[in-house]
């Protein structure tokens, strides 16, 4: 990881990839280096889909090592959605890979100069380019079975399906898993659109012959990772919950506290609930002979995932995400968990980002387009974009895009970006971050669910705009700090609960690198990568008018306990001084 | 003109209309009424076409007089294409009539509490408020024939057609002419999507039995009227240009100085600029029977309407402008004088801003939807916003909306509203007020084309950005006065050039009124709403950096004089200081 691979797409004859040091960038990883390079290097005027941008994609501070947990991979730009500077992180194989290929980045920019499609090509001998059209359209599971035929199965992609080549504000980008399936997705504020603008369909990555990463002190970092294995193995979420039931074990939970948007954020109890629980779904796969309990990548030790398979027992999907779950599933009224199944397959295939395109249906079928709960019509709406039907160019702009198409005024958006699986009047601390977090309505931006609801790391009351702010506060500075690290944020479960855990993250991080960082160093670099991404928005017009829930949740009492988000504007405003 | 009405379109029951003083706003009309209401009342961060945004129909402190020229009526609220405040004025009758029936102004305010449609009778006796869904969909021509038939011709209207109704970003608000045809618009900024979402389709004014507005000194007013309309006729612009010509008068010679925004603003000049001239278009009128002369609204002694009449010598639409031409003409690659026609009737009876509409048909283009030239294609896509179908969606909220929708980067708009006529690169002047108006892009908010290229009041080179700050800054103060007065804003022409022209303006106002104003008056008062109008923006979240040109003007030259926007950042931040 010790060069940034620069592809100008816009090269005559084609994109042409040039390696060269971190320079002024050593030393950062993960968000932190997407932020660094988006926040210096692109000019926050420009358009997100033209030749200014940039997308750098990006490992952290540890993938590629043995360390576990490490192989979440950051991939940043300025943010056709929301206009502000967007890191989106997936988990999957690629961020291990790349890490070994010794790349600390891979930075796409220019513009092409026509209209072929590239894909390119990784591994220890370097880098090739080459023209594809027979890609074009592709979706992402058909092209990833087409690499492999082609480049054999140990590899891992980095790709795009037809929505990032439709250059839509939905699109992501999807990183194989270990199944060499394209399921782990940087889902949210549109970037598979900008790497569609740049002409590349996929980066195949193939690590063989590369070796781990080697640590400074190799002993010190196995001993380290060995504790921080232990501390998430006794931490009840992510030694039990998550593993049993899959992040969908917040189905109940939230539904419980009240706090899951239902109908297009009108209620926060939903009668279906319980047929689309973590509980039921963990049940269904594994009488289906799918898996309830399964990692996205080498070295995870949670396994929060799974995968899901039809009524006849062939794979449909990974295990959906409460996330996706919800957004598909209680969001639009639809209790039906085949269904909710289907439809992650379909946005991981077209490559589209699940919470979007829940929330962009449920406002869809408030404008009359469907009805709540008709889990067909939800499933046609979203193959009207992956086919770019005119209508499929509204829904696969987004959320606050599609309201905007069809009047509809409640849009669940912070800076054009559809709101999570929480409502943030019943779990206020969240509703901070939406508002404030550079990224746009964010719960892992700073997700102060663990303690308005599970009560992990700290007790502050949803329901009460007491304490959310200094929650949030801690919460982004932590998380950016995290999303620079490779980490799996889910460690953070474990890391906020017990002191000794954190401690042997600090140890792998500190005997990796010959550091002797702190718990303040690890504030301070989340400090830093939240100003430069702050100062960006600021460059593109941003104000504190921005870090702003929509109105009417301000407005409209939430029931079932008839809130509305009572944090204050001028406390909103103070969540960065620090 | 001494009260206000207000409509509250959420009244249990329906709308509930309550007229009161003027109050506060005593001493405002026209644009600095609208601009104060909406700066003072509606909150900047609400959903533009929600309850809290309200819809302001205010004629100006001259109108409903015997005064030449003074029948301009403002609309404003905040914008759903801009997010910013708005004020957009019309010609046509009602401005006159509603200030004889007293009115300072009528707001609209609140939300519909059901899905009926509602009509607006104001006369004489008072306001009478009846639901109507027999004139759902209606387009303004059959709406307004109806009103007619119901209400008589002595009537004058102010209607939403079909994409008002569907809350579309380009719809306009229609205003009658002296021929009680839908043909005077306010265009832009959506207004009739506000007027939409407050649940009424028309305004139908009555002034019988009513008089004209009384001046404190009736001598002196009608004196000073007399050198004014000396004044006008006596000026090249507005005594022969316009009447013979129309606004069209102005194609021959922008494309001449190669400011002719061409193919989605690729060029300066057209190729079959001749065939859809200003000199070209009066002669066909005259020829078919039509007229190349004409007022819009009793009192206007410019008269630079007309009438365009088909090939059957029948009536298609009222003369269209210069702006209508150009953006359905040269900015499509469009030469066909009758399909130009055509589209600007279409525009007209479904409620559209042409500017937005032309501008929108060239991003569409762009996008491969129609072939640059295709009239017939073009005529079919504003059908399909009159129809509402997916494409009509996307089509009918705008060029930005239609540029995000289809992945196209040249979307030359500022603050999300098209770019008229001129092209910022070859008239520098009006590429400042582009950027910088609170209104988006908008020629008519500092008309620099004067000096830049008529060198009519001054004369500064187009080409250069020098003297361009100062030269939009004096415009937009003034314009801003104008607006406020119920003129014309051609009356400039004659104004900006002949000191007495200036005074005889000056000399109707403190005579109506018993006023001493000066010059400085005007220029104060022009000052005032402006910072109301960048006040309310800048609680809306609006900094400098909104007020910019998309980037692509600074960076792709400009053929025939192979120029970019010259003019710097920190000077474009220069222009309100005063």
């Amino acid at each position: 990881m010790d060069k940034i691979l620069r592809i100008d797409v816009g090269a005559e004859g084609g994109p042409k990839a040039t390696a060269g040091a971190m320079g002024e960038y050593a030393g950062f990883a993960g968000r932190a280096l997407t932020s660094a390079i988006v926040s210096k290097e692109v000019p926050p005027l420009c358009h997100a889909l033209g030749a200014e941008n940039k997308l750098v994609i990006a490992p952290g501070m540890l993938s590629g090592t043995t360390g576990a947990m490490s192989g979440r991979i950051s991939v940043g730009c300025k943010s056709p959605l929301t206009g502000g500077i967007k890191e989106a992180n997936a988990g999957g194989q690629p961020s291990q890979v790349l890490a070994r290929l010794g790349y600390g980045a891979i930075v796409l920019e220019g513009k092409p100069k026509g209209d072929d499609l590239y894909k390119v090509f990784i591994n220890k001998d370097g880098v090739r380019i080459a023209a594809d059209n027979s890609l074009k359209m592709l979706p992402n599971y058909d092209l990833v079975a087409k690499m492999k035929a082609e480049y054999g199965d140990k590899i891992a992609c980095i790709s795009i399906g037809p929505a990032g080549e439709m250059k839509m504000s939905a699109a992501s980008i999807a990183c194989t898993d270990m199944e060499l399936r394209p399921t782990r997705h940087a889902g949210r504020g549109g970037v598979g659109a900008v790497m569609g603008s740049k002409g590349i369909k996929v980066i195949v990555l193939d690590d063989t012959g590369m070796q781990m990463r080697a640590p400074k002190d190799p002993e010190k970092f196995k001993e380290a990772n060995k504790r921080f294995i232990e501390g998430l193995k006794k931490h009840p979420v992510t030694g039990q919950g998550l593993p049993a039931y899959g992040t969908n074990v917040l189905t109940n939970i939230l539904n419980e506290v009240g706090g899951y948007p239902t109908y297009n954020f009108r209620q926060g109890r939903f009668d279906g609930a319980a047929k689309i629980s973590g509980e039921t779904q963990a049940e269904t796969e594994t009488k289906r002979g799918g898996l309830a309990t399964h990692g996205c990548h080498r070295g995870c030790v949670i396994q929060c995932s799974g995968t899901y398979h039809d009524k006849d027992g062939h794979y449909l999907t990974k295990q959906p995400e409460y996330e996706t779950v919800w957004a598909h599933g209680g969001n639009c009224g639809i209790s039906d968990l085949d269904g909710i199944a289907m439809l992650d397959f379909l946005d991981d295939n077209y490559g589209l980002d699940t919470i979007e395109m829940g929330a962009t249906i449920g406002v869809a079928m408030e404008a009359g387009l469907a009805k709540f709960g008709d889990v067909e019509a939800a499933i046609k709406l979203v193959h009207e974009v992956g086919k770019g039907t005119h209508l499929g160019r509204i829904l696969g702009n987004g959320t606050a895009f599609t309201a905007k198409a069809f009047g509809v005024e409640h849009a669940p958006v912070v800076k054009g970006q559809a709101m999570p699986a929480y409502d943030p009047r019943a779990v206020q601390g969240v509703g901070v971050t939406y508002a404030t977090s550079p990224m746009g309505a964010d719960h892992t931006a700073g997700y102060a669910v663990a303690q308005n609801v599970l009560k992990v790391g700290g007790d502050v009351n949803a329901l009460k705009p007491e304490g959310q702010v200094e929650l949030s506060r801690n919460l982004q500075i932590a998380t950016a700090a995290i999303d620079s690290t490779g980490m799996c944020l889910f460690i953070a479960f474990a890391v906020l609960d017990q002191p000794e855990t954190f401690q042997a993250l600090l140890d792998m991080l500190n005997a990796f690198y010959g550091l002797s960082l702190t718990g303040d160093g690890v504030t301070d670099l989340g400090k830093k990568v939240l100003s430069m991404e702050r100062d960006f928005n600021a460059r593109a017009g941003f104000t504190a008018q921005q870090d702003r829930l929509p109105r009417y949740f301000k407005m409209e009492k939430f029931a079932p306990h008839n809130v509305t988000f009572d944090v204050k504007d001028e406390d909103l405003d103070k969540v960065f001084n620090w």
